[in-house]
This record gives C-alpha cells, sequence and structure tokens, in this order.
C-alpha cells in the first residue's frame, strides 16, 4: 500500500487512498458519513445515496464501526467536515470487518469500567488517551536515551537471566534453565558495573527488569521498564546533576514533540521544570 | 570529581586531574613513565625520581597494571611521549589497587584464549578491541532507533513474561510465575500486532528475547537483543524497504561516528552499501 495518503494529509483537488479504522458511521437518510481513523487524524467520506453506485454506497454504509477500511476518492473542500474536507469514495475496500457489538467504545462516547478495558485491551487501546500515553513514553525514552549520550554514556543492554540476585529486599523469578537453577534479572545494577571497570566508564541500559512481589494494586509491576545509569569517577553530587539533566531532557521532549499528545490528555499547563531540582 | 580532565583533553599548560587505568609502567632506572588509560585515550605520566618527592614516585612506580588511579599535575609539550604531551604528577591517588598477576593482558601484547578471556571477561572488556565492539553496537542500536522513527514508528517497549509461545519451532524457558505456568518471551510477535491494531500502526522495539535451545556453538545465544517492526497498511516490497532503509542507517551512522572504533578493529574497508540491497 505504497500510494496511500494520511489522513492528515489529504489535500483538496488529490485523488488518495487512505486506510484505516471506521470511526463512526451518521447515516442521514440520502446522505451518510464515514469517519476514516488513521494514526494522523481522521477524515469523512461522504456518500451521496442517489449519486453513487448501490454496492459502493452498500459498502460504506453497512461498515460496523472499528472495522479496518481503505477508501479510494476525491478529496474536495467542505468546511462543515471535521477537517475541512471529504473524500467522495470512488472503492471502499472493507480489509477487516469488526464485530457489530464492541465490548467497550473506542471513540470514548460512553466510557468504560477498568476490567472491562483491561479484559479488551486491544480495543481499549484504540482510544486516543490510550494512545497519547504510549507515543509520550516514546518520546521518554528517546529523549533519556539521547540526554545520556551527551552526558558521554555508552548504551548497553545486558543478560537478563541470571545465576543470582543482584539486591536484598525483592523476590526473584526462578527459571529452568536446562536444569540448572536460574532467575530473571530485578535490575542490570552488577552488569553496568562491570562494564563501567570495563573501561566505558559510563553507560546506561533502558530495558526490562522482574521482581517477583505478589501486588495487590494496579500500580505494582512483576515487569517494568528500567531507565539506568553508571559511572566511574563520579561523587554523588555529579550523578545527581546526571539524573536532573536526563529527567529535564525528557520533559523537554516531551514538551517539544506531543504537543497533541498533551492536548488529548488534558494537559494545558504541561511545563518543562527551569529552577534546579531541590537536593 | 568534577574537575576530571579526560586524557585526550589535556593540553599542555594546564594543570588537570586524570582518572583511569594504569596501563603501562616503564621504569628506565632514573626516569620512570606511567601510562594512564580512560575511555578518551592515554596519556604519559612522567616520574623523575631525582627531582620528585620519593613517596610520590613510589606510589607511581610501584603501582600494578590496571589498577585504578588518579593524577594530578602539569601537562607539558613532550614531542617523545605517545600523544605528544606528558603529566609532570603533582599528586597519584591510587583508587583500587589490582593484582600483580592478571589472568590475561589487557594491552593484548600477550594474546589470551577463548576460555581464558570469558573466566575473566570483565578483564578481558579492557581490551581496545572489545570495547570497540560494545561501542559499535550501541550505535547501530541508536542509528536503527532513528531510522524508525523517520519511518514513522513508535517504540514499545513489550512483555517479557508471557503465558504462551509466539511461534513455533523454538523452545522456551518456563517461569515459577507465582504458582502459575509462564514463559519468558521468544518474540515481541503478538504485542507488536497488537500495538499496531491499537492504532499506532507502525511500531518498533529493541529488546531481549529468549529461546531455550540447547546450543553448541559459540554463536547460538539462548538470549538476544532484537529488532523487531511492524506497520499496519504495507505490503513486502515497502516491508523490505522499511528493512533495507534501517540497515543502511546501521552502516551511516558507524561510518559517521564510530572511525576509531574501525580503526581499532582493523577495517580498513568499511563502506557504506550504496546499491538497492537483492530481492
Amino acid at each position: 500500500m505504497q500510494d496511500r495518503t494520511h489522513a492528515a494529509a489529504a489535500t483538496p483537488g488529490e485523488t488518495v487512498t487512505v486506510a484505516g479504522w471506521a470511526h463512526e458511521l451518521r447515516d442521514l437518510g440520502g446522505i451518510a458519513f464515514l469517519i476514516v481513523r488513521d494514526r494522523t487524524g481522521r477524515i469523512q467520506v461522504k456518500f451521496e445515496k442517489e449519486a453513487m453506485d448501490d454496492e459502493l454506497v452498500a459498502t460504506g454504509t453497512d461498515l460496523t464501526r472499528e472495522s479496518v477500511v481503505a477508501v479510494t476518492g476525491h478529496v474536495e473542500e467542505e468546511e462543515r467536515a471535521p477537517t475541512g474536507v471529504e473524500i467522495v469514495p470512488e472503492t471502499v475496500d472493507v480489509i477487516a470487518p469488526a464485530e457489530p457489538e464492541l465490548p467497550l467504545d473506542p471513540s470514548e462516547k460512553v466510557g468504560a469500567e477498568l476490567p472491562t478495558r483491561l479484559d479488551n485491551r486491544t480495543l481499549d487501546l484504540r482510544r486516543g488517551e490510550a494512545r497519547a500515553i504510549f507515543e509520550i513514553r516514546a518520546e521518554v525514552l528517546r529523549a533519556a536515551r539521547e540526554a545520556f549520550r551527551e552526558l558521554g554514556c555508552t548504551e548497553i543492554t545486558t543478560p537478563k537471566i541470571v545465576a543470582t540476585g543482584t539486591e536484598g529486599g525483592t523476590e526473584l523469578f526462578p527459571i529452568t534453565y536446562f536444569g540448572r537453577e536460574a532467575f530473571m534479572n530485578q535490575s542490570p545494577q552488577l552488569f553496568k558495573q562491570l562494564m563501567v571497570g570495563s573501561g566505558l566508564e559510563r553507560v546506561f541500559e533502558v530495558g526490562p527488569i522482574f521482581r517477583a512481589e505478589e501486588h495487590n494494586t494496579p500500580r505494582h509491576l512483576n515487569e517494568a521498564t528500567s531507565i539506568d545509569f553508571e559511572s566511574a569517577f563520579i561523587d554523588h553530587e555529579e550523578a545527581m546533576d546526571a539524573c536532573e539533566h536526563v529527567v529535564r531532557a525528557a520533559y523537554e521532549g516531551v514538551a517539544a514533540n506531543c504537543a497533541d499528545q498533551l492536548d488529548t490528555l488534558g494537559y494545558d499547563d504541561f511545563s518543562v521544570p527551569t529552577e534546579a531540582f531541590p537536593r
């Protein structure tokens, strides 16, 4: 689908193919509107029933919400459309039809409880807010890694299957490792230190850690992504400076590159901390 | 150690503190030379025995190789020194002395067999070649992630503890997960697909995968770092274009940013592929 146009890039006068999800369908009798959603935005598709091929109209108006579709047609200006343009379709290709009854509403017009959302997480993730969280998270990872490189760190990826624990206080997940005892690592601590001693001097890792603590809150994770830093020839002041640099860089990255996502999540007062962090 | 100077940055006329490893010691009788190695390079420290404090001379000349030291002194031009400068020391601080007998020689003047190297991996990693491999690897990861972002991908980090395998043909490591059966994931495949369907459309992950195959070669890994990509609305040609883009970006990153490391490894003909990859 190399000739695909993203919804947000469709310009009046062009003939385009957009692909995405059937976000909404409004059938007003003589005319029907389909909103197609892709990762860049939404675009309206107009079905004028009298003026169009019956089969094309039927394909468009019979669509179930959240079905996957590709629509080819001519883009026209239409000030009443949500984005000021609409597609007059020539073909509508139903790539994957959705069940008519969905367990939750990704358009969020009808709310859903957390258990329903978790039981239907793939559908839940189609909500704009869920997607924004993942996109901001990706930006935080990017900005943090870049900040560590600015500090002269080399990125490492250390073993997750280990023979012993790194530190006390947390429980380990045991693994059956070819008949021998092994564990999933709770922290890259020891490996980081070995790599510092190897002469890399400053290293960082962004990777999974595993902690086998029974959890009874929705905030406690047995598996998480850890952002780790280790340096030789450094004192606690410089270590705190490094942490501050990375946290600030994450804020700066989100502020610079995630305006839409912050808006989706309702953060209208997001700002980068300007003062030195309390010590 | 915020006032530390890196070896490669020491400029004649300055008073500096360098910190690193005692790479080499040559005692010529009336004069002795210590080479201190840090991640930026090496610098010579000169001990003129008659002209210096006896204790300072003793500290410098008694150093065992690979000990960790910090040297403060005045930088002077010296064309016979390896880098054209040397430090006339005022203080030598032995941060951590090394055992006099090392199981292998990180300067590589004396070679070591693979089993010796693996049994003493922390020391082995002090070899310039080992370090260069890790540094190039970090650059490949950086360049690959950047290339995926250019393709419109969102970075994800998916669960490594899973309830079932992703695909046939590879064995899984079983985990004891609070009395239930679980496994370490062999691939992020299913999670990538779910995230594509969530509306992110294009995702990538760089993370560990686990395959419980008994190995009988030094090239077969039970744990590896996988570079994964998944996209909606794409055909096989575009998927191959994406792979080509990422592989080429990795070459470009290494060519642009790892000249010293390639030199250390003896690659004098490293170049970025310019032709389209065979299909």
